[in-house]
């Protein structure tokens, strides 16, 4: 069986220990073709860059211990998608994988992600897609324990395929001495982030502000991302890019919209 | 009755037309104040700032003639609503409305759009929201006859509520002539960007790239969004972040993932 091609990505950027960690695992399942942002963009959503040019560079890699190739990308994940999809890439990949995110990218994270972006877009594009995220910030985190994790869920995604539409966001919790509970899929937990600015005041004397804030769950659920987590469970969710209220079609429609 | 508080932001910064036009709509229907990006900021998704500072700028308005506060900021459209609603406005809006954009925001658009990220960034804080895009590009296009259709939905919106976790994504035809058709509430049509991406060397012989592409609808319902646009009427998704794809869980419960 040929092998398959695996491109892979990440919002850290090229030299994130979370991307080296990917590539990895990925070697023992594929030929693997890196397109990584040459800077982090953590926080950038599924921004692209359309109004400013875009550059590519090839790495030198050593091919016994990399990837086959790897190009670095002055834009956002979801360019690093695009350009590697339309112009890096000599044929299309069999799945993208995105990450290991340095922290979590589980419930409302998902929308601020671009770890996740760069695996919806690859979805956009009909390519199966996966975004791996560890629930540890430190630069150090210990990615090594989430391979097993990582290969076993690439291979069940490459054997079984990814509904259309679809896209997975993987977290894995951080270890503490045991071994995970298992793996469970989840529904994206409700929760949001209470902002707190840090008011500051430049040299010059303009004030400014550092955007911080702390995390809130709104969801009791044991069905979702974060219980799964906080119970030592690896989450995957199934993550759509259709953003349709279907629910609230019904609702809208009862307004006084309609006699026009 | 109290006058409704709106928020009025959107993507293309604080000076654009599309802005200067919601501003003067709503102001007809409550109390307005304006915090919008000092830049144009499209294409940025739900990009947020998280590691370099954000300046806020109070600018000198008429009160006859704009809003009742405006501030500018260097941030995202997200960005901009989470100061607001944290640092910059005394009372909780009770709405936020984000546009009039310069160009559609319907289909897989939603995904890449600065506008709706403002409007989807309020919903996560609990705040009903809109966002308006009108499907005309030109920085000249005319918003004055979006008038009647935009301050319409924002009073249904008032009065009946919008669903909770549910934000609405606007869009409105470029009128030729004729009035439009209606108003349709629908769902989000399945397309994509086939990107082009176009290859130039710089004057220090380093090539580059710009992202083009060619919009490639591939849903031929006729209750979408892409379908109302085409004939004439206005386009009203309900939009969730909650990305849960909850037909697709128990597809993949059946992978081989629980035997750990």
């Amino acid at each position: 069986m040929k092998k398959p091609l695996i491109l892979v990505t990440n919002d850290d950027g090229i030299t994130a220990p979370g991307l080296r960690a990917l590539i990895r695992f990925m070697k023992e399942i594929g030929d693997v073709i890196v397109v990584a942002p040459d800077s982090p963009q953590s926080g950038m959503g599924h921004a692209i860059t359309i109004d400013s040019t875009l550059y590519s560079t090839k790495m030198k890699v050593n091919i016994d211990d990399g990837a086959t190739a790897e190009y670095s990308c002055s834009g956002t994940p979801a360019d690093c998608v695009k350009l590697g999809l339309q112009v890096l890439l000599e044929r299309r990949p069999d799945i993208c994988v995105s990450g290991i995110n340095h922290g979590s990218n589980s419930s409302i994270n998902v929308i601020y992600s671009g770890t996740m972006s760069a695996a919806i877009e690859a979805g956009i594009e009909g390519i199966p897609a996966i975004g791996f995220s560890l629930c540890d910030y430190s630069w150090n985190a210990d990615f090594e324990s989430s391979g097993r994790t990582v290969k076993r869920i690439v291979r069940e995604a490459l054997e079984n395929g990814i509904p259309k539409g679809v896209v997975l966001n993987v977290n894995i919790p951080k270890l503490k001495g045991e071994s995970f509970n298992g793996i469970k899929i989840c529904r994206q937990a409700r929760a949001n982030w209470k902002e707190k600015f840090d008011k500051r005041t430049n040299p010059m004397g303009k004030d400014y502000y550092w955007l911080t804030g702390e995390f809130e769950l709104l969801d009791k659920g044991e069905d979702t991302d974060e219980w799964a987590l906080s119970n030592g469970y690896v989450s995957v969710v199934p993550t759509q890019f259709d953003l349709t209220a279907h629910h609230a079609i019904q609702h809208i429609n009862n307004w006084n919209l309609h006699e026009y």
